[in-house]
């Protein structure tokens, strides 16, 4: 018998692609497969951004090693792009480019932790933000959020969590999986409380591009004197140019960070996919109308599902933000695992289930409602109303 | 001051940028920079492979998600190479894609071993593998091998090394950086002691297109029944295509192997970019004879250096393989690092010193001498005879 690290036996099979059979199993009867799992825009790409993938990718300039931090094209957009939206004096010293921004929160931990250390997490948690401190042997606290206050984090939880030695506190806002914006003035109060302590902030803002248009920066943390030796942000280009399997992310941080940073990547994979960096590079101030449209376009999308849930019985829109929406599902002593497996098989509705994002989730499904255009979402009215789990 | 995991700060900055830093402040005096550092042919990739590479990266079909364990269609392209190349039955479960070797690595890495396990590696070694073992916190021994004996790995060290509980030994041929070819008799001596020790054998064979044409199958392993519970083997197509810049790897193991690295690639990143795959998928089979050409191409590269060497007084190559050689240096009592710098900056000769590769290598340089064209190889005759390390 093979012996495995038991810290990366013990682990769950990825989730996604399990969600993903239980959808080959719908025969079709309710309809087309309606995909609101894993966060993928239901747009497709700009067709820019794909003649830009196509003439980067035809260029011996990309076929060599690059520059472990990412090209410089992409680092010095990006810095401007993050200075513009907080405000903030970002240069390209602060900037990692990574392979996603699942790579951009694993480098982001191994900087500030290793085995033994603490981390503290938000209950519900990121499933993948949990399984990388697992594997790593990090030990993770978690920080309830709770329906009632909106799945915001507890400030005094987090208070009381911030003994002396903890590492790092990893928040994602907008969240994954409740869709709840985190308000700036408490995003302040916590990295005060972090900052008192000695903890990293490590903050995940991949779903920031779909808060609604006129909500000012998110935070204003970047202009916190010395937030450079207490705040690691991270963020992915997967979601907003509609390319996730092309593999970017980016990390903002002080240089040290990045200098950190460097050495892990260096030993992880060298560095990020050259070309599409370069593709990025010009996409991120060349598109910028049309993510905006499509933001518009996503907040249509949150007001059809609203929409649909206020007139189903049973089932509860418990929480939506910028991407996500947190559903409780109506049967209280059934797993939502149970519930999203015939969701999906039954009525052709793939979404993930609470179970997958931590402790006492059993009644919430993770709907993904960015995934769809409007006249979609709304037939989740007739599908929802006429599911019934079968055996109740 | 920021704190900092001291497995990470500890490290060493990545040791290319500096050797490339040493290159810009040549001035050309004498001629054109020769790039013998880090290893890229100096051939560009094959016409069509960018061709390909452009197709695949203009299509929507590549932009989402794809698949944890990499597209099926260069599961199956890469497993057939394989089966041919070793006469083994290796199937699309036997494999792994990773974005570049050094990926593959951390994944075989931590798939069998976490903090406070011991690994053996050789010494000299690859010095990002070595970088890997100590930021996961693992122990590393090393085992010798030295220049008597062709830099092959002593196998009475590696039998005593081989305590209980020894994880695995990582093993680099055609190596890094001596260019060593294990034979075939030896790796199978190797596996056998490893697997009863219950140990993993890592084998890293990124450089075994450029061997020679007509040695063979690089070693029967894959024949070995059982051969799935205690081997992983590593590659890359960087090399062999010419396009390290878009970061793709393979891990070749049993599917229990491949489910444990499932878990660690969904937290490192997903998946592989995913155009490229699809691209070297048409490439492996179509490129072939292509890749047998660069195989001869490289082997009169070879000749070039041993005829340059030979006639050289004071250096020594003491070892030459199938992409690097590894050259004593003319200065005893002086270490490498210094050499390499100053033959960079002061006679345009960029590569990499032996002590980036372990312990008492200051006496090494290694050359990869595939970079270079023949007649650019020559030229090192003059300028390494009219090389005066600068205060001697």
């Amino acid at each position: 018998m093979p012996h495995f690290n038991p810290l990366i036996a013990k682990l769950s099979p990825p989730p996604v692609p399990s969600v993903l059979a239980w959808a080959k199993a719908y025969d079709g009867a309710r309809g087309p497969l309606i995909d609101l799992s894993q966060a993928v825009p239901g747009y497709p790409a700009h067709p820019d951004m794909l003649k830009w993938l196509s003439k980067t990718a035809a260029s011996p300039a990309f076929t060599g090693y690059g520059a472990i931090e990412g090209e410089l094209s992409l680092r010095t957009a990006y810095a401007a792009h993050v200075s513009g939206l907080y405000k903030a004096s970002i240069g390209v010293k602060n900037i990692h480019i990574t392979s996603g921004c699942n790579q951009a929160f694993i480098c982001a931990a191994m900087a500030v932790a290793g085995a033994g250390d603490t981390v503290l997490m938000t209950n519900p948690f990121y499933f993948n933000q949990q399984t990388t401190l697992a594997m790593l042997g990090i030990g993770v606290e978690l920080i309830p959020c709770d329906a009632g206050t909106g799945f915001l984090p507890d400030i005094d939880a987090i208070a009381s969590a911030l003994k002396p030695g903890v590492r790092a506190l990893a928040l994602v806002t907008p969240n994954n999986p409740t869709g709840s914006v985190y308000p700036p003035a408490l995003l302040r109060r916590i990295f005060d409380l972090c900052r008192a302590n000695g903890t990293w902030l490590i903050l995940d803002e991949t779903y920031r591009d779909f808060l609604t248009e006129g909500s000012g920066a998110p935070h204003e943390l970047m202009s916190v004197k010395g937030w450079q030796n207490s705040l690691i942000c991270l963020y992915s280009f997967s979601k907003s140019f509609c390319i996730p399997g092309h593999r970017l992310g980016a990390i903002t941080a002080g240089p040290a960070v990045v200098e950190q940073v460097a050495k892990i990547m260096d030993n992880l994979q060298i560095c990020a996919p050259r070309s599409a960096q370069a593709a990025v590079a010009k996409a991120l101030p060349a598109l910028d109308d049309w993510r905006a449209g499509n933001r518009a376009e996503i907040a249509t999308r949150a007001e059809a599902l609203k929409q649909v849930m206020s007139k189903l019985k049973g089932w509860k829109l418990q929480a939506i933000g910028a991407y996500f929406a947190y559903i409780r599902h109506p049967y209280p002593d059934i797993r939502s695992e149970f519930v999203a497996e015939k969701l999906a098989k039954l009525a052709g509705i793939v979404c993930l289930p609470g179970d997958y994002f931590g402790e006492g989730q059993e009644g919430y499904l993770r709907f993904a409602f960015a995934n769809a255009d409007a006249p979609t979402i709304l037939q989740l009215e007739e599908r929802l109303s006429n599911f019934n789990l079968p055996g109740l």
